[in-house]
């Protein structure tokens, strides 16, 4: 049986309140049927990064395959004497039939383009807006900082340890999900291994040190019970003079009568400069070239870099709190907004209005396109069209940014690429399930595509991202109307 | 049918890889029965607050209720090729006998206190370390910064609005549960209400708006639609220009002629403080003094307290991704340490050490006692003992400061209350459960008893966590002969 992490209970319910008053709204005005388009998209990336990473789909689809109201729900539903009765029987039939196009889990994603859109009655595309922000922000959020943090450990191993502080559940499973597809080696959340096929990593904690007699014996007791994989944890009572000396003990005393090395050393509190710098010279001293060392204490890319720096000695590096909570900026902002309307037949496009230039929405029916430069295979700019046109990648384009329209630039020799494929179909799934390993690999694949300037930490390039003639000819005459002289 | 929203799935598996990998070792070298006493705490509260809201509790023993490995856990296991044999027929049979004591849900909890003990066979109190910390790190984060948020606001109404921003299902569901534990007055996670009785609240987003031709056309829909429930949202075109004076209409043209009264409008962007002062005056001048101002942009207590002091003119707060996910300050470090394992037949004390003197840990089984003043109800100090003392409050008491000895404090009048209480017995559960109501009464019931000093925002007293002399004197005998001159 394949296990489905999704399938341990049904979540139709967990919708935002307001979804409901006004599904049931729209029913009262008659507009059961009107078809609606709604975009997912974010406003910035988090701590002024130069891209994100899409992840979450696959949650996210399972989700939407499984939608049904039972009689609990609707008994719950009806208890509240809010609702119509009819109401309540639609939910009863409740049968999902919007359209849904999405981005690539793993891909990285830019500011104001549409990660995901929704095409439907609008009662329904307005039902599922809490679980697809819900899932896409969260497992996004984690995957763009495991991004960062892998990107800052270099050729080192990064392994996710968060799990006792995650913010539930999901968030330790999912985050430890989302963290692979962002680039880290492993987790120590058993669970995400056994559902996911992530590898799993850990040996021990400090109790086990202190169960024993001396941290001699814990260690003896260790390399004895697993001598393919030694690695001990030196900082329980003192790193330099008992810790590291005790398991160079255990090399030699162990390990070495066993055909066996000690695979590394973890140090977990402490100066992890000075501790490792120092630890490396007593293991290199002792033969021990081949023992690595591992750090776990507060780390994030701020702290690796620091550390890097200052000319630690680390191979791998443990990160729990910092990467599962992405503590230093906890929140990916994608909001879910509406794009157009049918009126009389056809679908009106409709903006969002506010005084905030950033956060007037773009109107329509929409695709978005990555350009790539086909000498270079480097992705130059997005672009997002209306959903109808068509990018001809024969033939040179110009593309311009929307605000400072005088800005342009030429794109000889381009491969255009569309950006949102099909999740579902008039309600029926048509998405192919990928490994987290497929995920992965594509996602660091991807960001092989952009530019170094836009994966730097410090002031990164902003990537273009801009619209189409007609798009942006729509968006403007939408402002001129809407803000006469 | 009883919902129980943990029994959605079996999270035995949710443990850290190292805990297998250290029960196996335990397991390999004799120690399965080996008795030990394991302390969950907290070093410091979010936030440099006073006190921080125990919760989860009620989810943590639905957990440990129902472990248990299934055939797939253990084909996982067994194919990672690390474990024993004999350690996975272990996990086939695995019986949960431990003793578990913890604090209510709830109350009041202070740095340095164990909040919760697991007393038993080492290997199974090992296993329950991951999800123990994860389940009430979770959500003792949420209500602290729940009851940070409701006390700014003072007698204003708070709404936890966050779902879609939380780090995935349970963060959303169970942070809703957290939230209203710490004092919110309702939720917008609609499967919050459905599970654990919380009411749930909301009625449009900008999208209804957008929906139809005009604004005004909107709100008459949904005060057709929601007579008793009008609260329209203002600020999709212009908040004092359009939509003020057309829910002012409405509250005129429509819901008047019904006998119905227009409850609130809602502002989500802009200046709140410039915005809501006037749409005060505007419904005031429109003989609409009853209803209220709802705002819900970026609110937290910080904000809160901005505004009030600016004289913003606010009934009703709603609160998003700051709660939901405890934005200024993410992760609830609450740690489980070892504190005694048997040796000889006894339970030996344990200390871990550390060249920080905040990081070293209280040896030995312990309780926790809550000193109350009699006369005033106050709570005064909390006395962590070792277990089998008894305090004896028919008479007075000296407490003195751990670090600072020489600090004194005689309680001529007190009642002691034990704080830690049986949960399990032998590994049955002996818990009560209670409804949320229940525990968010007991939540500010509790919060009553602590003086204002502790309850400030800036600065405040720090609350008294003393230990009996008998502990202070055994911790210190370890500390002299781990630290020789």
């Amino acid at each position: 049986m394949e296990l489905k992490w999704t399938n341990r209970h049904n979540m139709t319910m967990l919708t935002d309140f307001y979804e409901f008053t006004m599904a049931n709204g729209y029913l009262k005005s008659g507009m059961q049927d009107t078809e609606a388009v709604f975009d997912m998209f974010f406003r910035t990336v988090p701590e002024n990064g130069g891209f994100a990473i899409m992840a979450g789909l696959e949650q996210l689809v399972d989700h939407l395959k499984s939608l049904e109201f039972d009689d609990a729900d609707l008994d719950y539903l009806e208890s509240l004497k809010v609702f119509d009765q009819d109401f309540i029987d639609y939910l009863r039939d409740f049968e999902f039939t919007c359209d849904v196009w999405a981005v690539n889990e793993g891909l990285p994603i830019f500011p104001g383009e549409p990660i995901l859109k929704v095409k439907g009655p609008i009662m329904q595309a307005q039902l599922i807006e809490t679980m697809i922000l819900l899932v896409l922000n969260h497992q996004s959020l984690i995957s763009t900082k495991a991004s960062r943090i892998v990107r800052a450990a270099g050729e080192r191993t990064v392994m996710e340890f968060g799990a006792r502080r995650a913010q539930g559940v999901d968030a330790a499973v999912l985050g430890a999900r989302a963290a692979y597809i962002g680039g880290v080696s492993g987790t120590s959340c058993t669970i995400a291994g056994e559902y996911f096929d992530i590898p799993v990593m850990g040996t021990m904690a400090h109790s086990w040190v202190q169960a024993f007699p001396s941290e001699y014996e814990s260690f003896v007791a260790y390399a004895e019970a697993f001598p393919d994989d030694a690695q001990l944890l030196v900082d329980t009572y003192n790193t330099l003079r008992s810790g590291v000396p005790n398991a160079i003990r255990v090399a030699k005393d162990v390990l070495e009568p066993l055909g066996k090395r000690l695979k590394s050393i973890r140090i977990d509190s402490g100066d992890l400069t000075y501790l490792s710098i120092n630890a490396r010279k007593m293991l290199d001293e002792a033969g021990l070239h081949d023992c690595g060392i591992t750090v776990s204490n507060s780390v994030d890319e701020y702290l690796i870099r620091e550390l890097l720096h200052q000319g630690a000695k680390i191979d791998n590096f443990g990160v729990g709190e910092r990467l599962i909570t992405s503590r230093s900026d906890p929140v990916f902002g994608g909001v879910y907004k509406l794009a157009a309307v049918e009126e009389d037949g056809h679908l009106e496009p409709k903006m969002k209005f506010s005084d905030n230039p950033e956060k007037v929405t773009n109107p329509g029916d929409k695709q978005v396109y990555r350009l790539f430069d086909r000498a270079t295979g480097k992705a130059e700019a997005d672009l997002i069209t209306l959903a109808d046109e068509v990018i001809d990648d024969s033939k040179p384009l110009t593309i311009f940014d929307p605000y400072h329209t005088w800005k342009r630039k030429t794109l000889p020799d381009f491969r255009a690429e569309a950006l949102l494929k099909p999740v579902f179909v008039r309600g029926k799934s048509v998405y192919k399930k990928k490994s987290v390993e497929e995920i992965r690999s594509f996602c660091l694949e991807q960001q092989g595509t952009l530019w170094d300037t836009v994966k730097r930490f410090e002031k990164p390039q902003t990537y273009y991202v801009d619209l189409s003639e007609k798009l942006w000819k729509l968006k403007d005459d939408f402002l001129r109307q809407n803000n006469p002289v």
